[in-house]
C-alpha cells in the first residue's frame, strides 16, 4: 500500500456568502490547487462533500457540476453525504484511492450554504438539519440537533458532574481562538458570564454553546508518492484515517456518553499511525455544541472519561495548554458549513504542521488529529496527519 | 490489483411501496446477503446509493441508519449521490475498494421512493428531480428532465433522421420485456400506435416514451478473492468499470448527441475488460426516455452513430435480437427508483450470467454490460460483468 499526503489546501472565510455553490467552491478549490502546484490536468478524480444542497437550494449532481465549473470535466466525480462528517468521508475515500493507486491525485472538496443566503431562515434550516436524525424514531418527536447533543450532554452531567460552567469555558476558549483566525465567522471573544446569560436553546445548551449556521467551502489535494512527485506543494503525511459507525437511533445506544463510533474510529486511526493520544500535538474536533467537545476529548483519549469538563475548565485544551483543541475556533467560532467542515479541519491541521498558522500556531506541532462526527453520533471519522520534525 | 466479483444480489419489486426506507432496503439487502451466504459479520463496509431522500422524505445520514437497521452498525458506511447514476457510483467505489484490498466484502445498496408514497405528487417530484440539472443555467428556464432528454433527442432527429416511430419501437420492446419480469412496475405490453397516441410530455416524448416514478430497493454483495472464498454465492466477475463526466450545463457541450461521458466510460470499461462492443451478450442501459436508449446504444458502440433509431426498429436490440438491450424492461417498464437503478442493473445482469433470468433469459450470455447515466448527461458509469463459459 502506498502512502498518502495532503499536498495543497484552501478554504474560504466561513460566514455568509452570496455566491452560488460553484463560485463559492471555486475560491477554495483554486487556492488548494495553487497551493499544491496542481493544474487541472493532473487531477485524476474529484470527491465532493455536500450534505444538503438538494434540500437547501435545489442543487444536486453537484460533484460533476462543480468539477465542470473549475475545468475538471471528464474525470470521475463523486458526491459523498454523511451528515456533518460529509467531507471527511470524501477525504477518507480519497486517501484510500491514492493509497491503492486507483488515482494518483484527488481533489477533495466541501461546500455548503446554511445561512439566509439560501433564502431559508433558521426554523427551516433547523428542520433540514434534523433530516440527519432518525426519520421514524427521532424526527416525529420534534428532536433537532441541539436536542440530540443536549440529551448526550445531560447524561454526561448526570454521570460525571459536568457543569454548565465547564461547557461555557469551552465556548470561551474557542471564541478566543477564533479571534486569531481571519477566516472564522465569529472573531470576537466571549466570557463565561455571557455564555451563561445567553438564552437557552436546548438544555443544557445556551445560544453561546451552539455553533452557528454558516456558508463556506474548503478543499484539499490528496496524492500518493507518484502524484506528489509531480506537484510543488509542501506535503503533509496522512498517517491514519479511521471510520466507524454506531447504532441509530440514540435510544438504542449502549452508552449515551461514549460516542462509541469516535472511540472506534480513533482506535483505527491511532493503530494505522502507530501512535497514541499522548503523541498528538494539535486537534481539530467536532464541537457543534460545547458538550460535543467534552464527549470528543474523552472518546479520543485526550483526557480520562468524565474529565472532559474539568480538564477544559483548567485550560488543558487551550492554545497554550497541554493539548490544544480547536485552534481554528472550531465549529463554535470558525463556523460550520456542514459539507465544508471536515475538509476545513484538514486545512487547519496542515497549516499548523507546516508552521503556517500565524498567531494561533501550535508551536512545534508535528502530529495533528481531526475528529468529525455525523448525525446523532452515528458516524465518526478520525484522521491523523504528520510531518517529520 | 485483486479481482472483484458480485457474489450476491437482491432487489424488491419496483412500483409503489409504503414501507419506510430502512424496511424497504432491508428486503433487498437481506436477499443479497442470503444469496451471497454473507452473515452481517463478514460485511466490511456498506456503500449506499440514495439520490434524494433529504428532499423527498427528510431522510439523510442514511448509510449508517440503514446499516444499523440491518445489523451492520459499526462498519464504515458511505452514501453516494450522483443523480440517476447514484448506486452505480457506490458500486464502482465498492469494486475499487475490494480490488485494492481496502475491504474484502462490501454491501452495495440502492434505495429510493419517488411515488406519492412519499406524500409528494408528480409536480413536486418533477421539481425535485430537476435539482440534478444545472441550478444557475437550466433550472431557471423551467427545464425538467423530459425536456433535457427531449433536447438531446430532437438534435439526434435533426442530425440523423431518427423518428418518433423509432422511439416508440423502443417503448414497445421494453414493455414487452417487462411482461417477463415479475419485479417490473409495468407488466403490460404496448404498441407503436398507443405510444404515438399518448399525450406529449416534452417533445418528442409522449407519456409512453417516459419511465415512471418508482419506489424500490436493490443490493449486491461485492467481494475480492479473499472475501468470496468465505461466501457461498455463485460469483460473477467484474471485468471493468468506467466512470466519466462531461461539461455541464448542456449548452456548453461540444456535441449534444454524443453523450461523451458514456463514450469515455465505455472506453475505460472495455479496455479494463479487454473486450469490445461485439463481445457483449446482454446490456442493461439507462432508458429514462426512449431517446436516451438511442443515444446510449450508439455511445456504447453497439450500433453505428445515427443508426440507434433504425436498428431498434429492426429489432436488433430485442430479446431475440443481435444484442438484447434492457431484458429487464429497462427504466421504461421495470421502473426507476433513482438510487436503486444502478445496482438493479447489476442484479439483472448477474441473473442472466448465472442463467437464472427465467422467461427473459438471454441464452448463453457470458458478458453483460450496464450503462447508468446521471444528470443532464453529465455522468456515466459503465460496468462489465463476465462469467466463464
Amino acid at each position: 500500500m502506498e502512502g498518502a499526503s495532503v499536498v495543497g489546501v484552501g478554504m474560504t472565510d466561513f460566514g455568509v456568502h452570496d455566491q452560488p455553490l460553484p463560485e463559492l467552491f471555486a475560491d477554495a478549490a483554486f487556492e488548494a490547487m495553487d497551493d499544491a502546484g496542481a493544474d487541472a490536468d493532473v487531477i485524476d478524480a474529484f470527491y465532493l462533500g455536500n450534505a444538503m444542497g438538494g434540500q437547501t437550494e435545489s442543487d444536486t449532481h453537484l460533484a460533476p457540476t462543480l468539477a465542470s465549473h473549475i475545468g475538471l470535466a471528464g474525470i470521475p466525480c463523486s458526491r459523498f453525504e454523511d451528515a456533518c462528517a460529509t467531507s471527511s468521508n470524501a477525504f477518507k475515500h480519497a486517501v484510500e484511492a491514492v493509497r491503492a493507486g486507483t488515482h494518483d491525485v484527488v481533489l477533495v472538496g466541501g461546500v455548503e450554504r446554511c445561512t439566509p443566503s439560501t433564502g431559508l431562515e433558521t426554523p427551516e434550516m433547523t428542520a433540514i438539519f434534523a433530516s440527519a436524525s432518525h426519520r421514524q424514531y427521532e424526527q416525529p418527536t420534534g428532536l433537532t440537533f441541539p436536542g440530540v447533543f443536549g440529551l448526550l450532554t445531560t447524561r454526561h452531567m448526570h454521570e460525571h458532574g459536568t457543569t454548565e460552567e465547564h461547557l461555557a469555558e469551552i465556548a470561551v476558549k474557542n471564541h478566543a481562538n477564533g479571534t486569531l483566525n481571519s477566516r472564522a465567522q465569529f472573531g470576537k471573544e466571549t466570557t463565561v458570564e455571557a455564555v451563561l446569560d445567553s438564552p437557552v436553546v436546548a438544555s443544557p445548551f445556551r445560544l453561546l454553546d451552539c455553533c452557528p449556521f454558516s456558508d463556506g467551502a474548503s478543499a484539499v489535494v490528496v496524492a500518493n508518492a507518484a502524484g506528489a512527485s509531480t506537484l510543488t506543494g509542501d506535503p503533509v503525511t496522512v498517517a491514519g484515517v479511521g471510520h466507524a459507525t454506531d447504532v441509530i437511533p440514540l435510544a438504542e445506544k449502549a452508552d449515551l456518553t461514549a460516542t462509541q463510533s469516535a472511540r472506534d474510529a480513533a482506535s483505527q486511526a491511532y493503530e494505522q499511525a502507530g501512535i497514541g493520544p499522548a503523541d498528538v500535538d494539535v486537534v481539530e474536533l467536532h464541537d457543534c455544541f460545547t458538550g460535543a467537545e467534552v464527549l470528543a476529548i474523552e472518546a479520543l483519549g485526550l483526557v480520562e472519561d468524565g474529565e472532559g469538563g474539568p480538564a477544559s475548565a483548567r485550560g488543558e485544551t487551550a492554545l497554550d495548554g497541554r493539548i490544544p483543541v480547536n485552534p481554528s475556533g472550531g465549529l463554535k467560532a470558525k463556523g460550520h458549513p456542514i459539507g465544508a467542515t471536515g475538509a476545513a479541519q484538514i486545512v487547519e491541521l496542515v497549516e499548523h504542521l507546516r508552521g503556517e498558522a500565524g498567531e494561533r500556531q501550535v508551536e512545534d506541532a508535528s502530529t495533528g488529529l481531526a475528529h468529525n462526527l455525523g448525525g446523532d453520533a452515528g458516524t465518526t471519522i478520525v484522521s491523523i496527519l504528520e510531518v517529520a520534525r
